[in-house]
């Protein structure tokens, strides 16, 4: 297990920055920014943490609306006030100098020449930095939002997401590398042979072009997804760069790793043009007895109806009617996010828990990975997914911030060096390079 | 003329940053960054001055797509490559401390949830210093974009401008300002009853709520708006509280600034509620003959074929089939900027211009007031214009960035200060502050 790994064989390592964390009660732990979600400053000290301690980057999740209706619970969790990612990101960008910027933006709710500029813009600011989250909305009180009663049907969703990456993408390479050549005597500000109008005309959108912002230091963006669907996972063995998902077991990770190596193969993408990193909910003391002590207090803060109602939306589905100390009730097939909800069923009948035992076995990682323990079990757990074909590195869900990063900072990335896992030292300076992604090249140049 | 202005009747001054700079060919000059269309670095400098010199704010405008299809003009200009005004602006946040920062965006192809996010984001990164440049779409190119053939009809797109603005201020009231209270012992993040969920349902959005932000720094972000057609002007008075403006003649300067108060009046908003800030296009140096020269310089730059075509831009029209030493010919009605059409028709024929003489007249400051000259010359205009019921203060429109920023800051601003036109100092943090508006309270708070 303490073999080195050569450079080129180690983990990627995103930071995941919900707010005051990812455990549902960690704005209540001692060692969290309450007021995170309105704290400019603390996610100036979460980026700039991780960006010492060599992260490939930051991932900022997002919702475009808040994810719950009912007061009772929505009032005693941290999940109302947040920045909006691009704009939180793209401050971040100015504070740091290397780390990776991972946004989420919906392509239910936005128009693809917004996203395109907007990405591009980062990745302009940020030299070349920026990775794109493209995510589908599902979640509660979202479509309300924007002029719909419900959201759009699961299917159609996909096929609107993927219409919109071509968009974007070909918006994107609407200039050549080498466009625009500024030249002050001869007055010729670009060469017009090197730009090219992208003129789309799909099934749900029109799009002519070109974009207005020169094409940007990674060529394009990083493409991350998160869908675990049989949708989900064929969009991503098409255009993703980056899978970010949620596994319960190594079995289900190793599963899910060979299927989109394997859809992506019968689209003519090599393995590695694809980074598998799922997320891992690691509560890490210096012994496993002051871990599993931790955990304990962190559960003891969840109030009966805030994980009844975090259950309740991880399965799209209200169960507040049913006993809480019951099983967890049939439920009808969801349009919202399906591998979410069947995750959650699948770990509630496997091991037979009543609704209370499966929310507080969510609270922490909802659906993630949840790891409690001394360093060398979190690294343990990390090595042997990365070693036996379940990922390709891991996003970092902390249970509180900034205690959290904090600890798996001081904690655990020395033992993942110390087993030649993980950098020392940023080789490169762009996400792609943090990656091990090549930078694509324009289509002209091809 | 040199009488020291009590504090409370100074001028406001924006720093408007067109790339480049605003002169068409300032690209060209020597003191020109000529990539600042995709160079942040230049942005923070002139962020950094123009907050060392205590301008109000700095201004970006917009346009969501390139502004011109005839190539051969558009790859002559430094208007192909700019960076998406929001994300911009969020990562000069991070470097500034006290300069407020507008943004331009479009109520023609954005969701109003999204733009509230943003703004409200940039609100509380900025610590209160955000505005929102309002504007409907009429550009070339822009339309295209966004799956459609046209513009929506002028009437129509200020019907949707002024219910975008009624669902974006609404969002930004969701919460009280007190509303978070976090409390880490009972468990209470936010006080139920101060969400305030706004359940819009209007012609052209259904918009829920909450909005997923804390209520920001300054309430609301500055609200900003350009429309000078009469339908521009009405929603204006009622909405916006800076009015940035074109003007070729004091008269104009003049009218507009009654006209607009007095609509203001009429709506129930006290004058001071509005600030309004014209244009201004500076040329100066030490010396007249210095000035003109300089501007002299400037001019030469211009290609034929680049000043027609920024003359039909100007007018929504094209004019490269007419004589260019021949007059401006009659104009059909646009669905375009109206106002900007009819501001150049007056002034050609006002003056007797051919086609080459006006887009000379418009190159440098495009419709907004031009002025060459010494120090002096330049604080007369400005001081009559503020003195004489004309302006609120003014948006300067260097001809070329970093130099023109620079020359204003190091020639004029003594001479505005000596006159005790101009702050020495910020008295207050936010936008508002520095614009002397107030903060307006919560509703529920009236």
């Amino acid at each position: 297990m303490t073999v080195p790994h050569s450079p080129g064989k180690q983990l990627a390592l995103g930071a995941f920055l919900m707010q005051t964390g990812h455990h549902i009660a960690g704005w209540r732990h001692p060692g969290a920014q309450a007021d995170a979600g309105s704290n400019f400053a603390h996610y100036v000290e979460l980026a700039r943490q991780a960006e010492a301690a060599k992260f490939d980057a930051i991932f900022i999740s997002d919702s475009v609306g808040v994810r719950n209706r009912d007061i009772a619970s929505l009032s005693r969790t941290a999940r109302s006030d947040q920045f909006e990612p691009l704009t939180l990101l793209s401050a971040l960008a100015a504070v740091t100098a290397k780390i990776g910027l991972i946004a989420t933006a919906s392509t239910s709710f936005n128009e693809p020449y917004n996203i395109a500029r907007k990405f591009a813009s980062l990745d302009q600011i940020s030299g070349g930095r920026a990775g794109w989250n493209l995510v589908t909305s599902s979640g509660d009180g979202e479509a309300e939002n924007f002029n719909l009663v419900k959201h759009l049907d699961h299917a159609l969703r996909y096929e609107r997401a993927a219409e919109f990456h071509q968009v974007v993408t070909g918006l994107w390479d609407s200039w050549e590398d080498d466009a625009f050549v500024r030249d002050k005597e001869s007055g010729q500000y670009f060469q017009p042979e090197k730009l090219h109008v992208l003129n789309h005309k799909g099934k749900h959108f029109a799009v002519r072009g070109p974009l207005n912002v020169a094409r940007s230091p990674q060529g394009r963006p990083v493409i991350v997804q998160a869908g675990a669907s049989d949708a989900g996972r064929d969009l991503a063995a098409r255009t993703a760069e980056v899978v970010f998902v949620a596994h319960q077991t190594f079995d289900e990770a190793r599963s899910f790793y060979a299927d989109i190596k394997h859809r992506a193969a019968a689209y003519g993408r090599a393995p590695d043009e694809i980074r598998i990193m799922p997320g891992i909910f690691p509560v890490v003391a210096p012994t496993r007895a002051e871990a599993q002590e931790k955990f304990r207090a962190l559960q003891e803060l969840i109030p009966t109806v805030v994980g009844v109602g975090l259950l309740s939306q991880m399965v799209s589905f209200d169960l507040s009617p049913f006993p809480v100390d019951g099983p967890l009730p049939e439920l009808p097939p969801t349009n919202g996010a399906k591998s979410r909800q069947q995750l959650m069923v699948d770990l509630a009948r496997r091991e037979g828990l009543s609704i209370r035992e499966t929310y507080l076995r969510i609270a922490g990682a909802r659906g993630h990975q949840q790891v409690v323990g001394a360093p060398a079990d979190i690294a343990d757990l990390l090595e042997s997914w990365f070693r036996d074909g379940g990922a390709d590195g891991f996003n970092i869900m902390s249970p509180a911030h900034p205690a959290g990063l904090r600890d798996f900072i001081e904690l655990v990335l020395p033992e993942l060096r110390r087993r030649g896992l993980f950098r020392n030292e940023y080789q490169g300076s762009t996400l792609r390079e943090h990656l091990g992604l090549r930078r694509p090249p324009h289509p002209a140049a091809r």
